[in-house]
C-alpha cells in the first residue's frame, strides 16, 4: 500500500476501506507518512468528502492513535455533550452538573476558545485554582465525587488528532465536514461516553453561518455517531445573538451559577434543559424528553445541581466562593456603559460583533499562542426583542484599564440593530436531528 | 501575506495575485514555506485550476527561481518544441536537426522516460558518448557548431519546478492541466526560446487519453504562453497506435537517422514535417506552413538536416558511426518475433501495452530511480491498416539474453487487433490550436 495511491484514490472521489485509512493516520502517527502527504490528503478529503461509514473509519483509526479514558469502577450511565462553540455559550457549565445531578456521569473533554468564540477551559480556569489538566486518577476521583469532570485534551488521548488538527490549521483544511467530525468524535469517544448530544450551533457568532451547513454537520456527527456504535442526537441552535447576558470567562461562570440557581436567563435555560434531557433520555434516566425536562428543572429548583457544580469546583482545586461573589469580582475591571442611539425594539444584536469585541479586550484570543483575561468581559442590558429607550443602557463593557475599550466600543455599537415595531422572541431551538 | 490565506482562496476558487503566486514560489525555494503547505495548495489547484492568466503568473515566479539559459552572441531565431510524451516518440531527433538545416536555432531541454512513454534524453544517450548534461559554454558551442543542442535539466534552470514536480509526484497532484503547463512552460521558457510549437498526444499511450484533456491541454499550453509573450501554436496527435516502426532507445534513433535520409515511416515524416513547419512559420523563416514543410522537405533530400544530426553527435560527444550501422547493433541482442494468430486488417495497435512491454524489457522505467537499457526494443513489422497473414511477423522483439521477454511476449499478443474489413490508415494530425 502507498500513502500516494489513497490520496489519488480521495481526490477521485472513491469510498477508502478500513484498511487504507488506517494505514494512513497509523503512518502518520509513527511518521512513516509525512506532513506533505497527509496535507494533500486533507485538502483531496476538502473536496470530494467522505461517507459516515468513512468518516466513522477515520473517526476510529485517531481514536486508536492513544489510549481510552479508563473508567473502571465508576457509575454510568457516561453519556456527554458537545457544541460546536458560540458566543456566550455557557452551556456546558449549566449542564454537567444538571445532568450529574439527574444520575448521569459526565466525563467531558473541553476546548479553548479561539477567534469570536469561547472555550469552556478558560471559562472554569477563570476560577481561582480551577485545574483541567488532570491525570487518570484524578479523573475518577472527581467523577466519584460530583458526577463530572472537565478536562483538557491530554497527551495520551486522540494524539492523532492534535497532530491533524495542526496540520489543518495551516493547510486550509479545518472547513471540512468529515474532518470536523471526526476531530469531534474522537475526542467525545475517548472519554468512554455511550451517547452524545450534539448542540450545532448556526447563525453569524457560530462557525456553521446557514442552517443547510449546520444540518449537514449535525447529521454528519449522528451519522458517523451511529457507524461507531454510539447513541447520538443534534440539536441546532440560534447562534445570530449572544447566549444569555454575558460574554467574557468569569461573567459567563457567574452567569451559570445564577442559571443553577434558577435565575438564569430563559433562552441560556430552554437550551440547557432540552440538551440535558435528550441526556437523560440516551441514558435511559428518562423514557421521554418532557419527563426528563421535568426531572432537570427539578433539579435546579431543588438545589441539587448547584450543589454538584460547588462540589465539582472543588473537587478540580478551585475556589467555590468566588462563583458566590459577583459584587467583589467587578470591581476588579473599568466598567463602560454602552447607550442606546435610538428608541425602539432591538432586532439584531450580533453575535460575531459582540464576540470580535470580547476578543479585543482579551476575553477570547486572536491567535492561539495568546492567553486570556479571566475578569474582563460584556454583560448585555438588552438582546432581541426588548424594548428600549434613547440613552438607556444596551451593555455594560467590563475591561482591563481601557486595554481594546475604544475598539470594543466601536464594534459593539454596530452590532445592534432597532426596529419601531415590536420584535418576537423566538425559541434557540431550530431543529433537532434523531440518530436513526 | 500568509500561505494559509493562499491556500485558502485558491481552495474557494478564487484568482491569485502576482503578489500571492510569487510569495508561494519564492516561498518554498527558501524553505519559508514547509511542503505540507506546498502539497495543500496544489490538491487545491488541482481542483480548482487556474486561469491562464494565473497559470502564466504560476510559471514566471517558477522561472524566476533559477537563471535563464545564456545566449549571447548566438544567432536566432530561437524556436523550440514540446511533446507531452508517447510511445516511439522520436519525432525531436529528426525535427531538432531539420529545424537547424532551416536555419532556426534550437536550443532544447528534454527529458528521460517513465512508464510507457519514452524519453528523448534516453534514446540520445543510446549512442556511445553522447552527453546532455552540459555546461553553458559547451551548449553554446554545439549551438554554434550543430545549430541545436539536446540537454538535460540542470541544477541552474528552473529549480521550483524540479522541487515542485517531485512533490507532485508524491502528493497525487501530477494530473492538474496548469500544474502541467506551468511545469513545461517554465523548463521551455529557461532556454531562451521566442516561440513554441507544442505536440500532445492523445491516445491509449499518451498522458491525455481522450480528446478533450488533450484539447484542454493544448489550450492552456498555448494561451498561457501567450500570457507570457510567447509565440505558441499546439497540434494534437494521435497516440493510440506507436509512432513510427520502432520503440527503444538505440532502435528510435537509427530509425530517425533512417528519417533523415528519407526513408522515414509516413506517420513519423507527416508529424515531423508539420510541426517542423509550423517552428519556421513562428521563427519568420517561412510565411505560411505549406511553403515551410517543402523547405523542411527539401533540406532532408539535399541531406542538409542529416547532416546537421551527424554534427550534433560529434559535438555531444557521441559517436556518430553508431547510428550508421543498424546491423552491428542487432547482433547485440536475442531477437523473438512475434507471428499473427490470424489473417486480416490491423485495425488497432495498442500503444500502451507496447510501451508498457518496453519497460518490461528494460527500454523504459517503471520507477524513476530505474535505469534504462539502451540495445533492447521492439521493430513493428504491421501496424494499423497493415495486411497481415496467418503466421506473418507482427514485430520482432530484442531483449537482453531472455530479460523480461515471456512478460512482453503475453503483453504485445494483446496488444493487437484484427479486422477482416480493410482498415483506413489515418492523419496522425488530429486538430491544430493556434495562439490567438
Amino acid at each position: 500500500m502507498r500513502a500516494v495511491d489513497i490520496i489519488i484514490k480521495k481526490r477521485q472521489g472513491q469510498e477508502l476501506t478500513r484498511e487504507e485509512v488506517e494505514f494512513l493516520v497509523d503512518g502518520y502517527i509513527k511518521q512513516e507518512i509525512p506532513d506533505y502527504q497527509l496535507a494533500a490528503f486533507l485538502m483531496a478529503v476538502f473536496f470530494q468528502g467522505m461517507s459516515f461509514q468513512e468518516t466513522g473509519l477515520l473517526t476510529r483509526a485517531m481514536l486508536n492513535s492513544g489510549s481510552l479514558l479508563d473508567l473502571t469502577g465508576i457509575q454510568g450511565p457516561f453519556i456527554d455533550k458537545h457544541s460546536t462553540g458560540g458566543v456566550g455559550d455557557k452551556i456546558t457549565l449549566v449542564l454537567a452538573p444538571l445532568a450529574a445531578a439527574c444520575d448521569l456521569t459526565v466525563p467531558m473533554m473541553c476546548g479553548r476558545g479561539l477567534g469570536h468564540t469561547g472555550g469552556t477551559i478558560d471559562k472554569l480556569e477563570s476560577i481561582p485554582g480551577y485545574r483541567t489538566q488532570l491525570k487518570n486518577l484524578e479523573i475518577k476521583k472527581i467523577l466519584a465525587e460530583a458526577g463530572y469532570v472537565i478536562m483538557s485534551q491530554t497527551a495520551e488521548l486522540v494524539p492523532a488528532d492534535r497532530k491533524m488538527y495542526a496540520l489543518r490549521d495551516v493547510t486550509g483544511t479545518v472547513e471540512s465536514i468529515p474532518l470536523i467530525t471526526a476531530s469531534i468524535l474522537s475526542k467525545k469517544c475517548a472519554t468512554g461516553a455511550a451517547g452524545f448530544v450534539f448542540d450545532v450551533k448556526c447563525g453569524s457568532g457560530a462557525f456553521m453561518k446557514d442552517s443547510a451547513q449546520a444540518e449537514e454537520l449535525a447529521l454528519s456527527l449522528v451519522k458517523t455517531a451511529a457507524s461507531l456504535e454510539r447513541k447520538a442526537l443534534a440539536v441546532i441552535t440560534d447562534m445570530n445573538c449572544p447566549l444569555g447576558n454575558t460574554v467574557g470567562n468569569m461573567l459567563e461562570v457567574l452567569e451559570a451559577a445564577d442559571c443553577l440557581r434558577g435565575k438564569g436567563p430563559a433562552d441560556v435555560m430552554e437550551v440547557t434543559l432540552r440538551l440535558t434531557a435528550h441526556m437523560l433520555v440516551l441514558g435511559g434516566i428518562c423514557s421521554d424528553v418532557e419527563q426528563a425536562e421535568k426531572l432537570a428543572a427539578r433539579r435546579i429548583a431543588d438545589g441539587s445541581a448547584l450543589d454538584k457544580f460547588l462540589l465539582n469546583i472543588q473537587s478540580q482545586g478551585g475556589n467555590a466562593e468566588t462563583v458566590m461573589n459577583s459584587a467583589q469580582y467587578k470591581s476588579l475591571c473599568t466598567e463602560t456603559a454602552l447607550l442606546s442611539p435610538d428608541k425602539g425594539y432591538i432586532s439584531k444584536c450580533d453575535a460575531s460583533k459582540i464576540g470580535l469585541a470580547a476578543v479585543t479586550i482579551g476575553a477570547g484570543r486572536a491567535r492561539k499562542e495568546d492567553s486570556v483575561l479571566p475578569h474582563v468581559g460584556i454583560e448585555l442590558k438588552k438582546t432581541v426583542g426588548d424594548p428600549v429607550e434613547k440613552g438607556e443602557k444596551l451593555l455594560v463593557l467590563y475591561t482591563d484599564g481601557d486595554r481594546g475599550k475604544e475598539q470594543a466600543l466601536k464594534l459593539l455599537s454596530g452590532a445592534y440593530t432597532f426596529s419601531i415595531q415590536r420584535v418576537e422572541r423566538r425559541s434557540r431551538i431550530l431543529r433537532e436531528l434523531d440518530h436513526i
